[in-house]
């Protein structure tokens, strides 16, 4: 038994109504849907979008993917679910939050899918940058602004000097990040930074300011980010 | 006669069913629909991919906001926009291609309706470049990996050293701007690159391979963006 069509679908930053309708037309037929969680027992931010979107009868199947730094444990876990998947029968689903294109943890799934010739087609959601930049009100970049997306604000001293806007994306230690960066510390008044925590969600945390004026104990874990803007004169 | 409430949405890159729930409920719902045109008697992109949510009953108004570089008029154009906006009753929507977040024509109102302390809500679409990735069918970036976006391939040379991807966006001479980059010219064995022309459209077109075998025909409007990535050893 092989499967036919794998749907990589990235169902948003975390709204129910922020799923396309694209999205919501593939879960409702799907008959087998993955789940990937990072601990037993944990609920999926993803799951909890498109439950109220499933057929009663979609077999819904949980895939271990540990939040660690052990790349042969890693790999065990990608390959144990691209196995499992590959032998579903008919169409099956896998889900993540945002979109699937930009540091999912789907991709390396994705990789392996294509490495064995499996039809895979990934379903865009909206990523959080775009959402946190919609919540805090301000667009992320307009006419000829350069934008620079960096994991765990990696470079992000050199970066600032070459970008009008940077967003700094999976970390739970922004406020370190932010404050180590000397470019930042030296230059108070020239950007604006926006700070979110679980984005869409219903307990959404924010703040926009200078450095000194952000309240950083809003962002204290992993699903938060920075937008830091230049600002123009 | 001041508006109440302005909701300005992004109904992603092309395809009708890439739109978002809650873009389709506040479509449904609108009494007073705005609609950016670039030219009078050309048909809005935006509009074809939400007529079909609208109540026959909803008032659309064009907007003219001509392609060039005039900045008088464009002003002109934008506090035109911004005044009938303005001057309207209860909620009404404006709608863009793609994302109001990311260089879209739509900020400059967006900015002036914050000016006169008017109710602004963005709407997120899904963004071409994401849009692109999945119809290429790779991640945009992995990892650690960090992402570029440049309008019209704005210091290419320079990001391609410091960046794993690298997207250019808002230029209808993608390989012109290709082919002047020595970085690219010299390591053409070094990167891969996808190009995308009106991106989940019926008339999408694509191409990905290393620079000398792509066909850049393809590519030749302003609807187009490459994605460069950078292969792993």
């Amino acid at each position: 038994m092989v499967v036919n069509k794998v749907y990589g679908i990235g169902v948003g930053p975390g709204s129910k109504d922020m799923i396309t309708l694209k999205a919501q037309n593939v879960l409702k037929n799907t008959k087998k849907l993955f789940v990937p969680i990072s601990k037993h027992g944990k609920t999926s931010v993803a799951y909890e979008i498109v439950k109220e979107f499933l057929n009663p009868e979609t077999e819904v199947i949980e895939l271990l993917f540990p939040m660690c730094k052990d790349e042969i444990l890693l790999k065990k876990h990608w390959d144990e679910a691209t196995e499992q998947i590959i032998n579903s029968e008919g169409d099956v689903s896998i889900i993540t939050i945002g979109d699937v294109t930009l540091y999912s943890t789907l991709s390396y799934v994705w990789h392996r899918l294509k490495d064995n010739k499996i039809n895979v087609e990934i379903l865009n959601g909206i990523s959080s940058p775009f959402a946190a930049a919609s919540a805090l009100n301000i667009p992320l970049v307009e006419g000829d602004e350069k934008l620079a997306i960096l994991p765990q604000g990696k470079d992000l001293e050199n970066t600032l000097e070459h970008f009008d806007t940077v967003v700094i994306m999976k970390t739970n230690d922004l406020e370190e990040k932010l404050k180590n960066c000397n470019e930042l510390m030296n230059n108070k008044e020239k950007y604006i930074i926006g700070i979110v925590n679980r984005v869409s969600c219903d307990n959404q945390k924010m703040d926009c300011g200078k450095i000194d004026e952000i309240d950083f104990n809003l962002v204290k874990e992993y699903l938060s980010l920075a937008i830091i803007k230049k600002i123009k004169e």
